[in-house]
């Protein structure tokens, strides 16, 4: 296996930060893929995207998330090298020689994001993945030039970590796995910042208790109980706050505005700023993609308030000043009154392709077995006494119940004021009051038969 | 007195905050500002600005810290209506029918920042106490649509509240004090995102301890070690964090690189989005201005970078990609050398008029006896069990110590590199040498006789 | 329903708290119970008993959970009153006359409990819940010359609502139910006195969500999550703190020296405080109870470490010098080789009677439906939006997988040393050999036939 | 210098603490002494004793604080040894061969404190520094057997670090300066326990800025605001919790019941339990020394409760049931009036003899100069970038403010009663009123001469 030093740096450089205390930093690389345009690039781009419109605090981005990832990454490192340092190949302990690699790795792992990814990439045909790919081994990069100080193949070693091929397990699975530095440290910021207490899992025992293995990393038998809570919280933290239908919602605004502005910019009136006209166009490079961020979006969606087009204008409006879409859970039975809700919120005056939407959020909390796709082969392990491994679901009641199980709900979308009831009668309010009938604790239902027979 | 009330919610809104816990809203003028697009574009606006750059994750906006102090506004206002309540008119205690007043100009007190406000209005005439007082009493804002709800000259009765000119003082005073909510919340607030501890005084004890006097705010006895922390406090977070080099460097920086463009643009060749244009015309009206955040000024910087003007180009990137200007201490003898250094500069081929600056950053943590400027007569008073005041620096001696000082530094601030020591010989490397002579401990300093001599 | 008053305190009176920030005192009454002698008491009465061998810093008492109880139900009583009202008898809200009756109960529900209560109470035949009901009633004890203050029957009532048979739901179930104040103080106490995180969950949001219904407490539907998390924090505590294997060894301590001092005492030969005497003589009185505490029953055991029984001065010293026995889980099937393993302990030196026990701790964290009971009919409800509640357990897939099972263990103590492997070889090693070959991963189990075959 | 290694544990044992998170164990000595029944004992005595009374959460134990003041030391010793490792002796550097003895010393470092220390060392003659250095080198002790196994002159070494004698001035002072791993732990601790937020000053900064030099331990410049933080936290802790006048109330009368109960003692008339008879007869060892706690005092106070003696009954109630006397504020002047009040007090039945007492609080919170005494020379520096020392309070205005200065007061203390205002006329109400002219504002003052002329 390939060893990667880096020149260290005359005294260690220490960032604050609210929820590790302290960033440390005491490679060049590290230090110079940090000052580099296209990671500065990430403070400009939230990390939960429209969630901030609920969870105002929630301000924070991918720069300090990936910092975060990085830190952790970092205390493992020396977690294990302290107390599971490899004495010879294949004896399943640590390899500090892999220290800056996955550093790294954990450093650059989401460096492909762009603005509102998920909305984005769906509109556009980017692919955050493989754009992150592309920022580690571009040659013109500043990260690809600061990474090749270590070695000429170290951008590729990275990547390889990053996108799962390289070899090491322990490596790979630090950053990615059902317990990887990259959750733990979104769960725990997230938390921060939303001021949700669920994401509070015990961080500092779940440090002690991580070990390396042949396979991967597992955790020791005393604890069990931090692993589990760190499990429920993850679930929670997609209940209480990513799956938030008012975040959805803004989402949902944001995917048919850009939609709508696409069609508006093909039929050549809509003014954009240079580097987003050449996504409109289709016709983009890396550098156009490393020029976006949450400012350059808003900031269009601000010029566009002022557009021509009626729908393209209202909607921008609704998004910069948060004006959500209201929200019932559906099912599948209930999804056949779609077309009927559809027509009374055409009658009020919507265009239902702009103001109804079908939105499902589900997360699989945890998977014992899985021995394909993303997560393949990632469940957790605990380490008994004399070494054997129980996987974490045999251990726990909780887990066992979210085990293999998907969380979440479907929801149908649509303006507000159908659910208004004004003082005053007003025009559409037959239209409101037909279409509130099909509406119960918040969930679409059938009406009784002994209603329709009135 | 006039007696504004507002239309109740039907039920309580609450925000999930992370300082507070909660914010709640129970009054439908409340939420209406709330959802007007001028207050909404403070989610674009941060509230520390530059100094994110220092404080990774103090990204927080005007927006929480508006809604912050409103919270607390509406908590002293709950704890005086209990413990505090006027029996008649003139007896120098809390008549509750100022608590909407209070709360829409706790909400309201900073709605005239735009981006980067101080650099901003320096440049371009802008005021933002000036244009605070107009979103509110200008009929065609949101904001001011909402506030007529409650009366017709509400606007105008929050407006004063702010602009410090409303008669009843309790009420001005629990705004703008040297106690006041927007102070504990900007210190609770910054210390939280900052992750900065020095900020955290003890909220829960100030606001048990607070109470009405006839001529405005004053604490009881029992508080006065509370009061004390909350004014240290404030001193170590203008020491720690708002006087921070490195963001002061990126602020030179950014009003290096808006002068630049001035010049730039009167000359005709730069590429500017359509309201910031309204500006460098000098030609802006209110609706320019609230079009106008971080985001906008983001993506102007992020196109001048490409900018054909070396010097725009330059700075753009050092404030985007995060290079921040050296400095140095200096005094009123030391001062004398800069010239010198300036010198310097120039030969290792910067601008000194753009890559070089000084700085002053002084604060007043505490004075006892203003009797006029901007804080005139806000000295802290701390009531005894027999109705007598004594003023907080004749109790305090920390207080005392800190009371009518100017805490802070100038510094001059030049391009990093004139501090660089490479390994290789480099030509500038004898300029270098020559500059670093005259730093020392982050001081400039005269060198010595004796090396002169030399 | 009768309606009981207390006389007001001049001014409100506060206590510092570190888990609720402050303890607000309004009433004379709760004052004056506060300085009871019999309330004092419980200031030398550690909450958490031998759990703090385990967690060093789990030194609270029963006072302050008292008083946190007392708070929560306080604060409660707040939230009903201004949220829910009741109007007329009978609407299922809340009626604020009954505010002092439970703020008693609150402050008074442990006022029973002795020394280790659960061990004492085994070996002495005291019970803590009918000891609770005479302190509040007998006209003798300060507690209830200060309650009758209030009312002659006040007393009366007060027991009533510990005992549960008061007659309104939503007073007795504010004490007593799945989600009571007392569980919600004692989660949270627990948690930050002993350090572990799992305790604590969201207690604002619970507080936001609580509201009364005609058959007692219920939440409302956004708060599913909130009291998810309560429901899963209550497990973790037990299964982390309460449960801990060295806390439970060492009430088996505890449990086998005071069983000694009674059979020693009956010799005659034993020295003791002139209280304890009382209980080991079996001829006590609720006064000599009410002397009782911590210090009383160590300073005995520490005399008692003097005493000529070798057996009982070994306990004592194990017991107050912290020296557990070790443990090993069992089950239905491995039982059956606890003969065996008794028998090498005797061989070892030990008499199994005193230095080995089975101890069984199991908790039901949630049950759904409870007919009778102790926890009769206490299931948690969530109300919908239409007012139609849905028991929680049908809402949440985690509280349904903890529905109705017993998570715990069962546990064998005996001799740490049986477990110890010297380097040098010892008399007993042989001994300790054959021990240790029936104890893996912190279990026990059968030797494999294979084995038996060598 | 001696080099003092310990056999290593075969696996870290770790202790969950709520302040520092884990207390970390490598060292067989420094378990050896954990589980000492000397140090076992601490436990039972409470770190801050009667201030429990005042702050209830405050019921840790000198046991926890000892374990945090060996947890800091150890810590230290981790980031000097790794930032700041000795080269060659006398480079000024971190030998990390005095690990192990500092370490120890800081867990030893209040190893003779009994209960009540300051009290009981006052009326018995014990003094705690003496008993420390007693109880690591008597050979009878278990820690002294324990501290042999590293080498026989182990126990001596660790003493004269207590003691400040031993010759390395970073060993002494990391336990024993102005800025100590002690004092580091105990702010911390009690604001943990008593709720008070004022003791949280950064720690994590102090730990990133501390460093050795040649004489002794300083802090880096970038630390000076970490460390002005934590000077002012001291400050504010001692005004607002250990000078609080209610727990000084409660030693005033604690020390009042011990001195009646050694007089009532010699008449020969007082239930004793052995071993604190044994300080009544003054002849006592260190065994029995070694016997008590607070449990076994407050055993005794509950038996003289019951005590002949009124006075002595009266005043053991007081203490166990918390009935604090009154205080006022005196200074020089007005201690003339003194006895012309105790004549009152004498007046209304109480003997000013055991019911009247004055008490002095002053603490120096920073001495940047002191050649003599028990601080000797431990001024704060802060280093340079060139290496030079300045003295703090030159930096510092805070610091400045307090140098040198005695912060506090003295309180006359008397029977509550004296401030009493029933409704109902009383036979002692005249003399009351009387006593009352003398108070105003919780100070004493003389009555104004044109009162007198009435």
């Amino acid at each position: 296996m390939p060893r990667f030093q880096s020149k260290k740096l005359p005294a260690e450089v220490v960032l604050r930060d609210p929820v590790h205390g302290y960033i440390h930093i005491e490679d060049q690389v590290v230090l110079d893929i940090l000052q580099s345009k296209e990671f500065q690039r990430m403070r400009r781009i939230k990390q939960l995207g429209p969630i901030s419109f609920v969870f105002d605090g929630a301000t924070h981005t991918r720069f300090e998330h990936n910092l975060g990832v990085y830190e952790l990454t970092r205390r493992i490192c020396d977690i294990f090298a302290k107390k599971y340092p490899s004495l010879c190949p294949g004896d399943g302990l640590w390899d500090d020689d892999n220290r800056l690699l996955v550093e790294c790795a954990g450093l650059l792992h989401d460096i492909g994001h762009g603005p509102y990814s998920h909305t984005f990439e769906h509109l556009f045909g980017t692919n955050h993945e493989k754009l992150g790919q592309k920022i580690i081994t571009d040659p013109y990069t500043e990260i690809n030039q600061a990474l090749r100080q270590v070695t000429p193949n170290f951008p590729e070693a990275v990547a390889s970590v990053i996108a799962k091929t390289y070899p090491n397990a322990q490596v790979v699975k630090m950053i990615s796995s059902q317990a990887d530095a990259d959750r733990m440290d979104y769960l725990q910021r997230d938390a921060y910042f939303t001021g949700v207490t669920y994401g509070q899992f015990d961080l500092s025992r779940i440090l002690r208790v991580i070990r390396p293995y042949s396979d991967g990393i597992c955790f020791t038998d005393n604890g069990m109980h931090a692993v589990e809570d760190y499990i429920v919280s993850r679930y929670q933290m997609y209940q209480q706050v990513y799956f938030h239908p008012v975040g959805r919602s803004m989402e949902v605004i944001l995917h048919h505005l850009l939609q709508r502005a696409k069609d508006v910019y093909e039929q050549g009136t809509l003014p954009v700023t240079p580097r987003l006209a050449k996504f409109l166009d289709g016709n983009w490079t890396l550098e156009d993609y490393l020029k976006l961020d949450d400012g350059v979006m808003e900031t269009n969606f601000s010029m566009w308030t002022e557009a021509n087009d009626p729908i393209l204008s209202d909607l921008c409006k609704r998004y910069l000043y948060r004006k959500p879409l209201a929200s019932v859970k559906i099912n599948e039975e209930t999804k056949n009154l779609l077309p009927k809700l559809k027509d009374l919120i055409k009658q009020a005056g919507f265009d239902p392709d702009y103001y109804t939407d079908i939105n499902s959020a589900f997360d699989e909390p945890y998977d014992a077995y899985k021995p394909t796709g993303k997560n393949a082969n990632s469940q957790i392990e605990i380490m008994q006494d004399d070494g054997s491994l129980i996987e974490l679901s045999e251990l726990s009641p909780l887990v066992r119940a979210l085990n293999g199980t998907f969380q979440g709900d479907e929801r149908f979308f649509f303006p507000r004021t159908m659910l208004s009831n004004d003082d005053e009668p007003q025009i559409f309010d037959p239209l409101y009051q037909e279409f509130q009938k099909y509406v119960r604790n918040g969930e679409l239902r059938y009406l009784r038969r002994h209603n329709k027979k009135k």
